[in-house]
C-alpha cells in the first residue's frame, strides 16, 4: 500500500504518523513545500518575545524521527498535479525535477496561509504575515531597528504579537475591525478586561476601524486606521488564515459553506481515497452541529490521527470540535471553549450565563490569585456550551474539564457538587469551576420559577 | 425555624452557610469546642514547612463574618448531650456554664481526630497529632531545637510533615507498616518514584513496619520501628484520623460497616432530622456503589452544603464521592482520584491500566516538564475508575478533568479525540491524558481481538 500525504504541517505530520502505526508495510510519503516539516507555529511570536529560545527549537523533529518510522519526507517539494482516477501526485521537488507519485490513499494537509488585507501598501517590504519560522526571522530582524508597529487584528496571533513586539521595545497599536478584542473565545465584558491588561503595558488599541491604508515609498511611515493615522515602521497582518485549497478545488472536491474541503465522518473528501485534515478542511461543531471553520493546531493534531488511521486501513472517527484554545499573554492566560455567549444568541441559541472572580487558591496561601471564570448554558437542556477563562495559571487544564464535561452533556447542576481536588498550596476547598457553575444553577431554578 | 450545628470544621462551616443561603429567617447557632472556627488543616505542615506564612492566615473568617451571615457562632463550646425526641443540644460554654438550646433540625459535623497508635511512649511530650492550630504551634516549636524526628505514616498528611520538617533542617524517617508509600492512591510503582524523590531531599523510610516503641523517660529519645532504633526528639503521628462519633452513638444513630455515621441520600442519619457531615459520616464510593470511608475536605464541604440546605427546608443530593485528591511536596505535586489498580484487583474489579510519562509543554518551551500519568477502567465496560498523577505542576486541574470524565462514565475512547486546549507556553499540542488514553484504549482493542 501506497499513502502520500500533502503538506506536513501539525495535520500532515500526525497522519503520517497514525498511517504508519496502522500500517506497517505501507510505503508513505509527506511532501511539504517549506524547509522544516511539522514545527510548533504557535511558538512564533513567543520566540520574538523571548520567552522561546530560538526559531530552530520550534522544530520537533530530526530528519531521523522520520527515518525512524520509515517515512519518506521531502521538504522543499511542491505538489503541482493531482490525478484523483490514475492516483498519483506530480511534484516538483527541490532541485526543480519532476516526479510522478502514485498513491492508493493521499491525504490533504495543505493547511493555511494568513489573509493579507489588500489595502493600499500591503506589498510594502516591512508587511509581514505571522506562518512561517522564515515570516518570525523576518519579524524579529524588522523589530530589532523598528521603533513603531502596528498589529492588525485582535485576535489569539495578533494579541500575542503585540506583547511580543511590546516586550521588544515597541511603540505597539493594534487595530481590530470589530468593536472588542477576541471576539471569537470572549464576551466583550471579559475581552475588555484583557483589554485593559494589555493598555497598562503600553499597548494601544484602535477598535471598530479597519486598515484603510499602509503609508510610505518604500518603506512602512505609518497606517491609517479608519482616519486614525498611526506612525509605524512595520505593519503585522493577524486577521486569520485562509485554508489552502488550490489541489482540493483542482481535483474537484466538494467545498462547504465556510468555503473549506468538506470532509465525512471518516475525514474522507468527496473524491474517493482523499483524505483531508487540518486548517483547510471544514469542521462540524460539536455543539450546534453545524459546519465551521476551527482552525487549532489541536484540530489539526487529531484530524491528522482520524485521516491517517483511515488512509491506511484502520478504522476512526472524527473528533470532536468544540473549539477549545487558550494563550499566554505575559502574564495572562486566557482559554475558551464552546459558543461565548454572544455568538450563541446571534445563532439563535437561547442560552443561560453566569460570570465571577474566584479565587484559585485559598486565602491563606501567599501565592493566591483569582480567575475570571464564565460559563454558558443552553437554556432548552441546560447543557453547558461555552466557557472562558481569564487567570495567571492553568488556563488550559481547567478549560479541558470544561471540554470532557461539554462531550459528555454535563449541566451546571452536574458540576456544582462534583468531586475535586484540594490542597492549600495548590486548589482552594471549593472548585473555582464549581462555584460558577453553582451562580448559573441558581439562575435556571430561578427560571424554572418564573 | 431553628437550626443547631455541632462543628464548625469544613463541614459545619459549608453546612450553616448553605442553611443561610436556603433560609434567610432560620435561627442558625454553630458550637465549636474549638478557639477558631473553620480553617485551613491542611495548610497546617506548609506553615511548619514555611510555604505559608502563619497559622493565624489559616483562619479563614473573622467573627464578623458570621456575624453578616447572621450565624451564632459559639467557640470553645461543647455539646455534652442531646435529646432527639425532644430536639435540644445541651453545651458547656467558654465559661463553664450550661445552656440548652432548641433546633428543628441539627446537623452532626463533628469531624475526625488523629489516630494516636497506643505503643508504649504514646503519651510522651514530644508525640504530636497534626490536627489542630496548636498542634501545629507544638509542633514547630518543638522542631526549632529538635535534630531528628520520626513520622509515622506514609500518607498524605505524613509525607507532607516529612517534608516540612526536612525542610526545617530535621533528620526525618517515617515509618510505614505497608510495603509502599501513599497506598491509598497510588500504586506501587508510582508510589516508588515519589518515594525516590523524597529520599533525594534526605528522607529516609522504614517500610513494613510498625511503631512498636516510643523510647525515653520524660522525653523522646528514639523509636522502634519493628527492630530498627531511629534516634529522635520528637514523634509525629500521621496513621490516619477517627471519625468523632460519640454523639451520634449517644442519640442512637446508625453505623456502616466503616464504623462511621450513616447518612441518606439527603444526609439525613437514622434520627429524623438529624443530618450529618464530613469526616464523621460514611461515603458511598460512585465507582464501586459500596460504603467507604472518604475523610477529605472537599467531600466535607460538599456533603456540608447539602446537609445544611435540606436541614434548612431546601433540597439537595449527596454529592459523588471519587476521592479526588492531591498534595504538594516541594515541587513535586501528586494527585489521584478514584480506584488504583491494586485497590481494585484486590476489591475483585477486573481493570486494564494504562501508564506513561508524558510532556507537559513542547520540546521548545524552556520551562518544559513531564508528567507520570496512570489511567485504569473497569475491564467490563471500559469507564475509567480510577488515575494517578505527578508533576510539578498542574496536578489538581488534571486531576479533576478525570473527575468530570468519571462522573459521566468516560472511556478510554472518548479521551483519546478529546478537545483540549493547546499553546506553546502552556501545554503541548497532544495532551498528556489523551496520550494515556490511547494506550489504554489499544489495551482494550487487543481484548476484544484476543
Amino acid at each position: 500500500m501506497r499513502i502520500v500525504v500533502i503538506g506536513c504541517g501539525a495535520a500532515g505530520w500526525a497522519a503520517a504518523a497514525a498511517a504508519r502505526k496502522t500500517n506497517r508495510e505501507a510505503k508513505i510519503t509527506v511532501i511539504e513545500q517549506g524547509k522544516h516539516p511539522v514545527y510548533e507555529r504557535g511558538g512564533i511570536p513567543y520566540v520574538i518575545q523571548g520567552e522561546i529560545p530560538s526559531f530552530e527549537s520550534l522544530v520537533n523533529f530530526s530528519s531521523e524521527y522520520f527515518d525512524f518510522m520509515k517515512i519518506e519526507m521531502l521538504t522543499e517539494t511542491k505538489a503541482t498535479d493531482i490525478d484523483p482516477s490514475e492516483k498519483w501526485v506530480k511534484v516538483s521537488t527541490r532541485s526543480g525535477k519532476e516526479r510522478q507519485i502514485e498513491y492508493d490513499a493521499l491525504i490533504l494537509a495543505t493547511g493555511s496561509k494568513p489573509f493579507i488585507i489588500p489595502a493600499p501598501g500591503y506589498n510594502l517590504p516591512e508587511v509581514y504575515g505571522v506562518r512561517t519560522i522564515d515570516d518570525g526571522k523576518r519579524i524579529l530582524d524588522a523589530c530589532r531597528s523598528a521603533k513603531a508597529a502596528v498589529v492588525i487584528g485582535a485576535r489569539l496571533v495578533g494579541l500575542e504579537m503585540a506583547v511580543a513586539l511590546n516586550q521588544r521595545g515597541l511603540d505597539v497599536t493594534v487595530i481590530e475591525l470589530l468593536p472588542q478584542i477576541l471576539d471569537a473565545i470572549l464576551d466583550r465584558e471579559l475581552a475588555e478586561e484583557v483589554q485593559k491588561t494589555l493598555e497598562g503595558m503600553g499597548i494601544r488599541f484602535v477598535l471598530e476601524a479597519g486598515i484603510s491604508e499602509i503609508l510610505g515609498k518604500d518603506h512602512v511611515k505609518a497606517a491609517l486606521a479608519g482616519s486614525t493615522k498611526i506612525d509605524a515602521d512595520m505593519v503585522v497582518m493577524a486577521a486569520g488564515v485562509r485554508g489552502r485549497i488550490e489541489l482540493a478545488q483542482q481535483i474537484g472536491a466538494e467545498f462547504g459553506t465556510t468555503r473549506l474541503i468538506k470532509v465525512d465522518e471518516r475525514m474522507e473528501t468527496s473524491v474517493k481515497e482523499v483524505y483531508a485534515a487540518g486548517d483547510c478542511i471544514e469542521c462540524v461543531s460539536a455543539i450546534t452541529m453545524k459546519p465551521t471553520a476551527s482552525q487549532l493546531g489541536t484540530n489539526a493534531v487529531r484530524q491528522g490521527k482520524v485521516a491517517g488511521t483511515n488512509a491506511a486501513g484502520g478504522s476512526a472517527m472524527r473528533p470532536p470540535i468544540l473549539g477549545a484554545s487558550v494563550t499566554k499573554l505575559l502574564e495572562t492566560e486566557i482559554s475558551s471553549i464552546g459558543l461565548t455567549e454572544a455568538y450563541a444568541r446571534k445563532n439563535g441559541i437561547d442560552c443561560v450565563s453566569a460570570s465571577a472572580v474566584v479565587p484559585m487558591r485559598p486565602i491563606c496561601y501567599p501565592d493566591r490569585f483569582n480567575a475570571r471564570v464564565k460559563l454558558s448554558a443552553r437554556k432548552a437542556d441546560g447543557r453547558i456550551i461555552g466557557a472562558q477563562f481569564i487567570s495567571r495559571k492553568e488556563a488550559a487544564p481547567r478549560i479541558d474539564t470544561i471540554s470532557v464535561a461539554m462531550l459528555k452533556g454535563v449541566t451546571a447542576d452536574d458540576l456544582v457538587l462534583f468531586d475535586h481536588a484540594y490542597s492549600p498550596p495548590v486548589a482552594d476547598s471549593t472548585d473555582p469551576l464549581a462555584v460558577v457553575a453553582e451562580v448559573l444553577s441558581k439562575k435556571f431554578t430561578g427560571l424554572s420559577r418564573a
